[in-house]
């Protein structure tokens, strides 16, 4: 069983996008920039955030954090976007979700340039990965393929299982590993709640990619012997023995099946640092994209 | 065996919307009108744009038929198309495909209005059926819903295999059929070229849409009983015995397979005549939708 090592890929990343970015300032162009928007003071979106803020830092890139109470109007929040849209010293912005339940998240989404959409939320960047045209990929699945790459993880004819449908992981990730590329080129299979007979579609799968938010829920009777797992579930389950009160549960009961597995990721530790570095390569992509035309 | 009729359904809805036009034009709203560009002089290109001509007057609508020789340049269909997206008595209209070699058809599809883009195939449309959100949907996997529908088949957590995954059917019909919503639900699986002992994968399934465009190659072997068959390939092959020389083949071994089934479409006479008549229903909704704001 080989464990799927989340951080130190991330960090690898991470260093080559540094790298990239000295070249490109040694060539005389700026770094790249990220704006991010953050609306209020919820918990989550303050960690993410900031994490995002220092992730630029690490990669050499300049970033803007624009805060607003939430008491913003929607249309003060447009003005904004439009502005960002404009700024040619901004390559990407993202508008941290969620938002105060007045302001609309699809048409703040939509208001978005595509082509500074690094979270890759707009319809246009969802429709164009579809059809497996050049666009922003978001951020967890695109750096779940990351994974599989850098593992070297045969994907093509595979039996891949997304556990889940949501907008931001099921349903672009049944997309992306239904393409003909590698990573992806798998036959795809989308179960979710209306499923009947999980079990039996799971214990078919080659790699199965859980993203459901309910803790330890892939059992090890689930799995067959050999198979991939990608575990995007991260719930906060209430621990005792933690100073935190919580810890961060996956979708796979891991203890009993990571000793089935080729390879898995941990919860934490696995998908989860991907996330945010495959956010600055979306944004590398987008300043090269700005900057070169 | 029930064979589903797209014949007669397709009827059914041109007079469904033909009565609403009525209505429409009864409260002094002007038509529905469609507009199409049509380039060059290919044969199969002609006789479609005639079919949807023709349908347009069936149900009520006006129709503009714009004709290019294959000379024209890519800037002067893109001002066409402006013109179009501008022009408020135009609800929706098509660029017919395939275009000639030095125009890039990516280029045209994303210069329509994707409120006017009735073929769904504007990467926002795309991306906003992916997510959920109203849209035009394409008229192949929308008329296929329109079926299942109409035939009142059960879809939610069955097992849905679709054969191909091309842009036009099988990745659409993916999106749809997993959607929470009727008809969809489904578990669904994607097959294609690179998958592995698609026998044993069909033979499980509760629902089969085969759009491969491989004749008969959906084998008796392959289909459990009880299944239900949609067949979206349409291949012209060598008959002799035909004035034409050729006749229409569907993906599916209809005589050997359709005894085993619970429902099936025929070729011709099933998801072929939905197509058009769904590219009308988009026509009618982009009308209501100009009209009304």
């Amino acid at each position: 069983m080989i464990l799927i090592d989340g951080k130190k890929t991330a960090s690898d990343i991470r260093q080559e996008i540094a790298q990239q970015v000295m070249t490109m300032t040694e060539n005389g162009q700026r770094p790249p920039c990220l704006a991010a928007i953050l609306v209020g003071h919820d918990g989550g979106s303050e960690t993410y955030v900031a994490n995002k803020v220092k992730a630029c830092s690490e990669c050499g890139f300049t970033s803007r954090l624009i805060r607003y109470e939430d008491d913003i109007t929607q249309d003060q929040l447009l003005e904004t976007i439009a502005e960002l849209n404009k700024d040619p010293e901004v390559d990407g912005f993202i508008v941290q979700l969620p938002l105060p339940p007045h302001i609309d998240e699809q048409t703040i989404i939509e208001a978005i340039d595509p082509s500074k959409d690094v979270d890759g939320f707009h319809p246009v960047n969802v429709g164009r990965m579809s059809i497996g045209l050049p666009c922003f990929i978001s951020a967890t699945p695109a750096g779940i393929l990351d994974l599989l790459e850098r593992y070297n993880i045969d994907t093509k004819g595979k039996n891949c299982v997304i556990l889940g449908r949501s907008n931001i992981v099921g349903k672009p990730m049944a997309s992306l590993m239904m393409q003909k590329a590698y990573p992806g080129n798998a036959t795809v299979t989308v179960c979710h709640s209306a499923s009947q007979n999980i079990k039996e579609i799971t214990r078919r799968a080659d790699i199965i990619i859980a993203a459901m938010g309910r803790p330890a829920s892939v059992t090890a009777d689930m799995v067959k012997d050999g198979a991939v797992i990608i575990d995007v579930g991260t719930t906060r389950v209430p621990d005792a023995s933690r100073k935190s009160g919580f810890r961060l549960s996956g979708d796979v009961d891991f203890e009993n099946v990571a000793p089935k597995c080729s390879f898995i990721t941990p919860v934490p530790g696995g998908v989860g640092p991907m996330t945010i570095t495959r956010l600055m390569k979306n944004t590398l992509q987008a300043a090269q994209l700005h900057l070169n035309r």
